[in-house]
């Protein structure tokens, strides 16, 4: 196996660094995260860090730098409050990708991309038309990771929306069945296919040992 | 689409519930996290949560609950300051997902599965022999989540091994190689298979508006 200490991590060049170190937590969901400005400007980008954070209540994470192009999301949830978790699949993954190009926040990547946005009810956050899953998120809390100044942002799900044909009679969403995307690295998109459910585990009965 | 509101969510069977909830974030990470107690017991559990954190310092977060079964990584890692993270390949998929029993303290999951154990160089907590991809890890901090009491926990790389022919030149480890696995759900095992990179993108040319 090819080994990096943690020294050599540090010394190897920018983009070769990133590219190895993104990738090397395994797969990551790819989601688009839609907002609305109060000035009313649609922004919709690219995330592969959102996370279970418990069903009950039902909470997602994820993380974002302030610094970077994800700032436009971060500054329009916390000024209104919501935001949407849309999955990206199949068919859109290429123009997912595009929404993580760093555009002005006068610039609606809806806009520039040929992904539409979609409203629901009377909830203020721009959907992306066609997802087969879409969340309408609503701010909890956040944590500055202070290791790095990286923020975590905690929201509270307040309406799912799920293609009908992709929820089995137990609540699991098949995930394979609408060709929902997984993320490796920064810029690889796969299309995972379900082989297995295993099930609840209990333990094994143990021989007493002597 | 089916439409489930924050109440609806809240009022599912619990079963239901955590099927539905754990399967609407999109594809999970498929890690094994290997710790060792001091007294020298071993123990190694799955985990769908580990995400990226940054690159400079090279750092993943994880998320567990101090209440359930993961409790014995948590105090294991918390007691020595080290772990292992190693990626579920197809080949281990049913076995790895065992280790989410409740086994107690006293019990190896190594033991009672057909993963084993492997240590290299001075590094004290167990990899999972075979993995294609091997974290040696080393807490750093941790946050407690308010909205739930789930813990979010830290950790830098200190070192990565990775199957030779799995890094590409520009430093991507191309996952889908190693028949690497992604959850769905809390019990689904699929296997991606990378179709694209799409490469860092710079914003299209605007025209400008008149």
């Amino acid at each position: 196996m090819t080994y990096f200490s943690e020294s050599d991590i540090q010394n190897l060049n920018h983009l070769y660094k990133i590219n190895l170190i993104n990738s090397c937590s395994g797969y990551k969901s790819a989601n688009l995260i839609g907002t609305k400005s109060s000035d009313g400007i649609e922004n919709v980008a690219v995330f592969s860090s959102v996370t279970h954070i418990g069903s009950s209540p039902a909470m997602l994470g994820f993380f974002l730098r302030p610094t970077t192009v994800i700032r436009n999301t971060y500054e329009n949830l916390k000024a209104t409050g919501f935001y949407t978790i849309n999955h990206i699949h199949q068919n859109i993954t290429e123009e997912a990708h595009h929404t993580s190009a760093k555009y002005d926040a006068s610039v609606s990547e809806f806009e520039v991309t040929n992904l539409k946005s979609e409203y629901k009810g009377n909830f203020s956050a721009p959907f992306v038309s066609n997802a087969p899953v879409q969340l309408a998120m609503q701010f909890v809390e956040e944590y500055e990771i202070k290791a790095n100044n990286t923020i975590l942002v905690i929201g509270k799900i307040i309406g799912l929306y799920v293609n009908d044909t992709l929820v089995e009679d137990d609540g699991f969403i098949n995930l394979s069945k609408a060709k929902v995307a997984a993320i490796n690295g920064l810029d690889g998109y796969a299309i995972p296919e379900t082989k297995a459910r295993y099930g609840y585990q209990r333990p094994k009965e143990l021989k007493a040992s002597s």
